[in-house]
């Protein structure tokens, strides 16, 4: 784990106590990538697999760290809220599982910038995959808005 | 809170431990409504507001548990799993909050009883709502599927 990483972990565990009680680690954190993981353990169902909740907020998680690295990056502190999220659940997780959100459209994110600029909102939709050993599981899309502070 | 909302409190902590670290409470679960509670300590996010991913995960559970008491009710032990959910957050959360799941259309309730019974799968989609002191802050719908076991 790189230090960049090391240290949004941290932050994220003090930041959203969630992310602590289901053992989020981070395992990317960049401006183009963040993939986080967490174990089975915490975030079982009655079946022995993982809860459909703990899924979706770790795809909430992960998207929601790319996009407030984005603005760090640009020297932005804006609020960034989930407006909308959906997840398509395809397979049981029966083991540790990832969350990988990639910003893939750099023109979405740019008027995102532009528009948070100039009217002091804007929202920008991103989607991440929950996967267990590489295979995907779920997929998940997210509608984010951004409130200049 | 009556016998059986404590019992299923029990169960849900135990069965689903996200939900004991998210504090969770069942305040009301019939067969015709389950109402769950959570404070907004364990589910903070940066803005002092309840983190996405909790709020969404309430509702699975509410939603969940409804159709887990349904079966129940019926003698059956089938799997219960989340197949789609999709969320709309309207207002940010600023203190305790609630998931309430009614079941309002028995006809698609008996429908996937039948076919749940006739070939052993099925799926039902439920709506629940989210909301802070009796005001809603968010609407979420899940698919079900069930499994019979």
């Amino acid at each position: 784990m790189s230090a960049t990483a090391a240290a949004i972990e941290r932050e994220l565990h003090t930041d959203i106590p969630l992310s602590l009680a289901m053992g989020v680690r981070v395992s990317e954190a960049s401006l183009e990538r963040v993939r986080l993981s967490a174990p089975l353990a915490a975030n079982l169902n009655p079946h022995a697999t993982v809860f459909g909740g703990s899924a979706v907020a770790l795809a909430i998680l992960a998207s929601w760290t790319l996009l407030r690295l984005r603005e760090r990056a640009v020297g932005s502190t804006a609020a960034l809220l989930i407006q909308r999220s959906s997840m398509q659940y395809e397979h049981p997780i029966t083991s540790a599982f990832e969350a990988l959100c990639e910003l893939r459209d750099e023109e979405a994110y740019e008027r995102f910038r532009r528009t948070l600029e100039r009217h002091g909102r804007a929202r920008i939709t991103l989607g991440a995959l929950i996967a267990q050993d590489g295979a995907r599981r779920a997929s998940f899309e997210g509608d984010f808005v951004g409130l200049r502070s």
